[in-house]
C-alpha cells in the first residue's frame, strides 16, 4: 500500500476541511444514546434480540443517505479481523467496548465518516457526529436532524419525565454527550493544566486524554466533555460547554504568547528538535512520537516551522496507533516491530511536505 | 567572519591531511621537555632569567623555518587577549599552565600549526610535534631533528646517568611524553572501556578523556599516553605505545562490528537522531554536542552516514568550546549566550556539507 493511500484511509474525509478556531481544537462531536422500546439493553437482552436489531438496521440503513452523509457501510463487528477492528476504534468510529459487547454489534458508517451509530453496544444505538474544529452548535442541530430521521422507523424508550432511558443512568434525560478534542501544548508546558483539570471537574465537565492510558494525555490532546446529561436541555449542556471551551482557548492563547515571550528561544529549540527526531529517529515509541507530534503542530501554529501542513498532527496521531501500523503492515507487529515501522512512516510522511 | 574563515582558523593545517588509522586514531603528538642548563627551572627562577630565555628564543627563532615547517611564529603571551590565549589552548598549541606560570610565557608556533615550542612553562622548553592519525615513528624521527635543530643554539640541561633534567621527576630522562588522541565510541557504548583503562594504566601508560573535565570523556576522545620517561629509550616507550594503540584500535573495530551485528538498528537510531539533534537544535551544550559528533562521525565511519565529511569531528569539536565560541563573538558569552551560538555554528557547519 502506498503511504498516500494509506494516509487517506488514517484520515476521515472531514478531517480534511478546517473549522472555527482548528489551532486548538481538533474536533467537535456529539454523540446520543438512544434504546429501542420493548427491548431489554445490550447488557441485557439475549443475542436473538440483539439480533433483531442488528438485521433491522442492516435492512433499513445499510447504502442509504442522509443529507451530504452519504451512502452509509454497515459493518458486522464479527466480520472483522482483530486489526480491522483496531483501526476503526483508533478512527474513533468505534468504541473499544462495541467489541466486546456483543457478537450482534455492529455499525452504520456514512462515506464522510462524519456519522457513525453503533449498534448494540452499551445501547442498543450510539450515534456519533463529528465535525473539524468547534462547531458544537452545528453539530447537534445536524444530529437532532439525524435522530429525526432514525426515529421515523425506530420506536425509541423515551419517558415523558425522565427523557430518554439509557442503560447506564448517566446518560439518561438528553442522553448527550458532546465533547471537543484540544491540542493543548502550552497549558502542559506552563503546568496549568494540573490546576485547569480539577477546576472544570468541578463544574460538570470532564477533561481527560484522548490517546493513552490513564491521567497521561499524549500528544497534549485532550477531550472536554459534558458530564451531567439530565435536568439540562441539550442546548444549554452544549452552550456551557462551548463557553468551557471558549475559556480554555483563551488560556491556552495566552500560555503560547508568554511561551513565546518569556523564553521562544527554548520554545523553538523544542520544536525543532522535536522536528528533528520525528525526520531521523529510526525507532520511537507511541508516546515520543506524540510528544514531538505535538511540538511540531505547536510550531506550525505559532509560524515557526512553515511548510508543514497543519493536518500532520491529525493524521501522524492516527498512524502511528498500534492498529494502524499493523493494518499497515498486513500482520501482527512485536512492539518493537511497531517502533520501527512507526519512525518510518512518520520520516515518509515528513518527506511528502517536501 | 565567515564560517569557512572562522573554521580554518579552528583547523590547523595539519589536521586536513589524512593518517593512517584515521577511523580511529585522530592524531598522534610527540612532547619533549628540555631546560637550559645553568638556568633554574621557571618555577624558581626570577623573572630576568625567563626574560633572558624568552627574547633570546624570539631573536634566534621568530621567522625562521625547519624542513618543512615553515616561518615560525613567536607569540607572547601576555600581549594576548583572554580569548586569544583561550584559543590556542583549544587547539593544544599551548597548555592552560603556560598562560598562568610566568609573564615571559611565549610560544614558538610553525605556520603549518605541526611544531609548536612553549617557552616557560613547567621546564623552559616544552616541543610538540602533531601528526595526523597513528604516525609516532614518525613523529619522533621529526622531533629528534626538531630537537638536534635547537640544539645547535641552545646548551640543555644534560646529566649522563639520568639523561635531560626537568623540573619534574616524572619527565626525567627521555623528557618524552607521546601521545595519541582516539575517537573510542565502540569502546564506551560497550562500556569496555571501563575495563579498558586500569588495565593499560597497570601497564605504565594513562588513557584519559581530552575534553571535558575528569574522567569524562567529551565526545568519547581520549589521549593515550606513556607514564613511564625515564629507564627505557625513546624508541622503546614509542614502540610500547604503539603497540597499546594497536591493541585499542583492534579492540574498537571488534567493538563496532559487534554493535553493528548485535543492535545495528539501535546505533542507526542513535546516530541518525544525533544528526537530527545537530541539525535542528537552537541551544545545545558542550557535553551534548560532543555526545551527538562523536556519533555521527561514528556513523560517518560504518558508512551509515553518507555525504558528511570525516573532519567533522575533528572540526567541530574544536569548533564548540568556549574559547572558539566567544573569538568568534568577538566578545565574552556567558554560558547560555554560547549554547545558542554552539547550535547555530553546528547548523551552518552542517550546511556548508550539502
Amino acid at each position: 500500500m502506498s503511504l498516500e493511500h494509506f494516509i487517506d484511509e488514517a484520515i476521515s474525509p472531514w478531517m480534511r476541511d478546517d473549522g472555527p478556531e482548528s489551532d486548538i481544537v481538533l474536533s467537535s462531536r456529539i454523540r446520543l444514546a438512544r434504546n429501542f422500546a420493548d427491548i431489554p439493553y445490550p447488557l441485557i437482552a439475549d443475542e436473538g434480540k440483539l439480533e433483531e436489531i442488528h438485521d433491522f438496521f442492516q435492512e433499513k440503513y445499510e447504502h442509504q443517505s442522509f443529507q451530504n452523509h452519504e451512502e452509509f457501510e454497515f459493518i458486522s463487528i464479527s466480520d472483522l479481523t482483530g486489526v480491522e477492528k483496531h483501526v476503526l476504534v483508533e478512527k474513533h468510529l468505534i468504541s473499544p467496548h462495541l467489541v466486546k459487547y456483543s457478537d450482534e454489534a455492529a455499525a452504520l458508517i456514512s462515506q464522510n465518516e462524519q456519522i457513525s451509530v453503533m449498534i448494540n453496544e452499551e445501547d442498543h444505538l450510539r450515534i456519533q457526529l463529528y465535525y473539524p474544529g468547534l462547531q458544537l452548535g452545528k453539530a447537534l442541530e445536524d444530529a437532532f436532524a439525524f435522530d429525526d430521521w432514525l426515529e421515523e422507523k425506530v420506536d425509541y424508550a423515551f419517558d415523558e419525565m425522565r427523557g430518554y432511558l439509557t442503560c447506564c443512568p448517566t446518560n439518561v434525560g438528553t442522553g448527550l454527550r458532546a465533547s471537543v478534542m484540544m491540542h493543548l501544548p502550552g497549558l502542559t508546558m506552563t503546568k496549568q493544566i494540573n490546576r485547569i483539570i480539577p477546576a472544570i471537574n468541578q463544574l460538570g465537565f470532564v477533561v481527560r486524554g484522548i490517546y493513552g492510558e490513564g491521567s497521561e494525555a499524549l500528544g497534549n490532546i485532550f477531550q472536554v466533555s459534558n458530564q451531567i446529561t439530565l435536568g439540562k436541555s441539550e442546548e444549554d449542556i452544549v452552550s456551557d460547554l462551548e463557553s468551557i471551551v471558549n475559556q480554555l482557548i483563551g488560556h491556552e492563547r495566552n500560555a503560547r504568547s508568554i511561551l513565546m515571550k518569556q523564553s521562544e528561544l527554548t520554545l523553538e529549540d523544542r520544536i525543532y528538535r522535536s522536528y528533528g527526531v520525528l525526520e531521523y529517529s529510526r525507532i520511537i515509541n507511541a508516546t515520543e512520537a506524540a510528544r514531538c507530534i505535538s511540538n511540531v503542530r505547536l510550531g506550525i501554529d505559532l509560524g515557526i516551522i512553515k511548510h508543514t501542513s497543519r493536518n500532520i498532527l491529525n493524521e501522524l496521531m492516527v498512524l502511528i496507533q498500534p492498529g494502524f501500523l499493523q493494518h499497515f503492515a498486513k500482520k501482527n507487529l512485536t512492539a518493537n516491530e511497531r517502533d520501527v515501522l512507526r519512525a518510518s512512516l512518520i520520516r515518509e510522511r515528513l518527506e511528502l511536505e517536501k
